[in-house]
């Protein structure tokens, strides 16, 4: 039986520029079966939360551009739940828009909000952690965020320090968001035992997001407010397409999730990870007995090692004494980068701007 | 004024599998424009020999398989004068074919034999070297092949001794022919002024080559000898359908060159490499700033020199940390070798045939 009060909202409009040239504008990485299972990452994230929120009240928040896609990869979702941003404007402002949508057609909402581009393995414990966190912020005036038990010393990602606990296990107050560090730091975390891996993943009423929002965030939430009587209508489009991209553009972690008085942490363990770079997506693809990852191409490999290889259409890739590289194959780009050198991809895409505009990107 | 009793025999049925992928069987290097000027190496082999040989006198022999595309590369040659190999035999049957045949047609013929897939860069040496070669081996009973005025200590090529120098400046018996040497034996070679580069292109009449081939390959001569009357008429394709693929396959080196006794040099320096590989490619083709050669395709390159990137169709390359090193992108292969390997393409070649039967090739 599933509560009818519970919302699920998918953000997918963001670009992956850090995937570039196999994530483009046209088509980004949430839109690519990016493992090659059959399924793109965003109907994965679509698969897995189907369990735990009726259908109805699954939200697709959206770039405009996308709408398309969204539409044919979620044929199941209707259109009035696929809401879409006329502007990018981060995640502050689209999970307000979410979070004043929703409590229109539900002021009991609670909700989940979560992105389309990370990659998790052990569904059965995603369903328990997600209805556990569901039950906290329902009984409870919580910003609840996921906090994911770390394996290693990355400092690709944001950590979460825990601080006091609840009276439920495994959720426990916040003390400290924390910017990627760097290793010698990461290291001092893992060891701390304290120290989570910040997901992106939230649960909250709706309730709760809109006051903490208008406590923390007031320009956004003015926007908002300015329109409460749109919302669940058929101004709503309208009213969005005029104001919406007149909201800063600020992640919720700024400028709510680092200020706010009530924001708790459950920390989890669901085979998680963001697929954030090449070199995390390698870490989280089957290797063959060389060494290497071949994404949807056949590859033959001489001396060669390490590397991750990510090729559009069905290619045969030949290889000769190459270790620890992203080759990808995009049909009309083909990138050749040490994995330890992948924070070049950003200057790689301005480079390719400057020279060739918008044709590449 | 051209000399009608002249002849050119274009030599064009090979399979150039030290570029695969970028050559392929189903179009193998001589068909492609690889040097992106907008020809075909055929194209530009044909180009270069018209000002010397009469149009109707130009006659390209290739296999069967090949047809189609010398029509379409060449639309100027009349049908009658493609020469279409039932089956690979090597140099010296296709060179004993066009004797026969030329000679049928015109017994006073004397003719120049070239290979379609070298590049020349100073035709205008070229075009008064194959002058004065036909005005030699028109003059005397010469076989005459072309020895290249050695640039460097390539060990790539095969090279010609020079012997006793004769009345003609520049043209000398030959002494000895020598496989491809090694480094120190290329050093040697080219101290010493008496080695010159083999390039495979010929001058003799047509009555010369029949008479040595008769002496020296008298398997492959009886086979023609016992065809005499076809040649030039309507039975000639059937009869070579049905007795070509019986010539053992040998080249014309070793089946006459190696051993008969009135063999010549024209010592000549036109600008010539056989193209024969990747790195004789990257050797002759234009760098950019960064020392890296880019065939139709864009480059974006960093941290990258003494590459080179050849790839079909438009592309935008892009390279981080990549240093002597063959990238080609032929649609469904991508190769990425070193430069100092690239022998291994033969293995290559094989081990996608073994995996991948004749898909890839």
């Amino acid at each position: 039986m599933i509560n009818s009060h519970r919302y699920c909202v998918i953000m997918c409009g963001g670009i992956g520029s850090r995937f570039w040239p196999y994530s483009r504008t046209a088509r980004p990485k949430q839109f690519i079966d990016f493992l090659g299972t059959g399924r793109t990452l965003l109907q994965m994230s679509y698969d897995r939360i189907l369990p735990i929120v009726d259908k109805k009240n699954i939200i697709v928040v959206t770039n405009a551009d996308y709408a398309s896609l969204v539409k044919e990869q979620l044929p199941d979702i209707d259109d009035s739940n696929i809401m879409l941003e006329p502007a990018r404007r981060n995640t502050a402002p689209c999970i307000a828009w979410a979070a004043w949508h929703i409590a229109a057609l539900d002021p009991q909402a609670s909700m989940v909000v979560m992105p389309s581009d990370h990659l998790i393995t052990r569904e059965r414990e995603f369903e328990a952690s997600i209805r556990k966190g569901f039950e906290f912020v329902e009984a409870n005036d919580a910003l609840l965020t996921l906090g994911i038990q770390p394996s290693r010393p990355e400092t690709g990602y944001g950590y979460i320090q825990i601080g006091n606990p609840t009276e439920e296990e495994s959720i426990n107050r916040v003390k400290t968001f924390t910017e990627k560090p760097d290793l010698s730091l990461a290291e001092v975390f893992i060891q701390s035992g304290e120290f989570f891996w910040n997901s992106g993943l939230f649960l909250w009423s709706a309730e709760a997001i809109k006051r903490e929002l208008r406590k923390h965030a007031p320009d956004i939430s003015a926007v908002f407010d300015r329109g409460q009587e749109v919302f669940g209508t058929e101004n709503e489009d309208d009213f969005i397409h005029e104001n919406f991209p007149g909201c800063m553009s600020i992640s919720i972690d700024f400028a709510v999730m680092e200020k706010a008085n009530n924001v708790y942490v459950e920390t989890v363990d669901f085979g998680w990870t963001d697929l954030g770079t090449w070199s995390s997506l390698y870490d989280n693809s089957p290797r063959n007995k060389s060494g290497n990852v071949a994404q949807n191409c056949s590859l033959l490999s001489y001396d060669s090692s390490g590397n991750i290889f990510a090729v559009k259409e069905d290619k045969l890739v030949v290889v000769d004494g190459l270790k620890d590289y992203i080759v990808a194959d995009a049909g009309d780009v083909l990138l050749i980068c040490r994995k330890g050198e992948e924070q070049r991809i950003k200057q790689m895409v301005n480079d390719a701007r400057m020279n060739f505009g918008e044709k590449y990107l």
